[in-house]
């Protein structure tokens, strides 16, 4: 059975990416980060994730982003904007976020011996973060090819974002196809003390927006 | 003053790079990693050189390596070898280490508007480690244009390996013709419990045989 790594962060386009992988028929390997993220919460949705969708192995690894600082969601002196989408990239993007947590993904990957790594970017993070876009990705893989003992010997590493041209409504669509709880899921930035979603970010309202247009009521409990 | 950050491991190498980021005139932004090396104590070094050359920000990121396992340095289930060097990639390679480093070390070029990551990888190390090559670190500077809000708003970021094509004794000369004080350095792969080199690991040898080789005396003390 070949193996992938899973980034999982417990937000609904990783578990769509989840099931997809599970459909292709590889042994899971599910990786989380504790990365001093606000929504630290989501990690116990990441659990709840990984196991209805039966991982071989799931670890959280613990990093702390924050010391590096420069996002609303690592840094307390930078507040989460609920007024809306707007143009460009967002004060929600984490410096080098996805370079670090791919080079994490990378080096489990060559001592599983898996080849592809899946990672739930998408066509509407594309649009604001530079590390959810197609020339991102593939500079990773070319990175990937030169970086490890692995590629040396002639291991092709393969990153994988099935969802990258997708838009929300689409993802949720493949995921209700592939049977995904969307309940066990979390995206909201700032949840409240009990967990609630705010309804107000642009993550909450891009999932919101998603459900909307694919004709499904989120199961989550707003605030 | 234009800011540089510079991956700082405590040894003998980056200690140098350090000294060459200064003569270029940066201020100095020094960044090292508790990863779950076995030979933890290199932080000591790390803390000791970074202040030696007079550092704006030293910081150190602690991250289990170890977790994902697959080397000697991070595995206490893989001896490290003492035989003598050996052809191919020694067991000592930690499976996407330079990649994690690099990336953190991204992530805070960026928050501080720093464009120039200095890293001490060498010619010898090149024989043996992949992310110690120069295709890598090509690669990695591609990754770097397209991974980031700087890269997308222009910012040309530079992966400087200095002692790339040199040689440890070439590397130990230009040290000293820096003002390095190298009794401040620590190289050793496996330390006994008072922080004393061993001698016979490989990196206790590439030193050894750099030193020689550059008419120098290694003023650290072995077992």
């Amino acid at each position: 059975m070949t193996r992938a790594v899973v980034l999982v962060s417990g937000g609904l386009d990783s578990a769509t990416v989840l099931a997809v992988a599970r459909r292709e028929g590889y042994e899971l390997f599910a990786m989380s980060f504790d990365y001093g993220q606000r929504h630290r919460i989501e990690l116990e949705a990441a659990k709840r994730v990984a196991a209805a969708v039966g991982v071989a192995e799931h670890i959280i690894i613990r990093i702390d982003l924050g010391r590096i600082g420069g996002s609303a969601l690592t840094s307390a002196e930078i507040a989460v904007p609920k007024g809306g989408l707007i143009e460009g990239i967002p004060v929600t993007y984490v410096p080098a976020r996805n370079t670090v947590f791919l080079s994490f993904a990378l080096g489990w990957a060559e001592v599983l011996g898996a080849t592809d790594i899946f990672i739930g970017v998408n066509a509407l993070d594309y649009s604001g973060y530079p590390d959810c876009r197609p020339e991102y990705i593939e500079a990773y893989e070319r990175l990937a090819a030169v970086a490890t003992r692995a590629g040396v010997e002639g291991v092709r590493f393969r990153i994988r974002a099935p969802l990258i041209a997708m838009s929300k409504a689409e993802i949720i669509r493949l995921g209700y196809e592939l049977g995904v709880d969307y309940s066990l899921t979390h995206s909201c930035y700032d949840p409240d003390p009990r967990g609630r979603a705010c309804g107000l970010c642009d993550s909450c309202r891009l999932r919101l927006r998603g459900f909307a247009e694919a004709g499904y009521v989120d199961p989550l409990e707003y605030v």
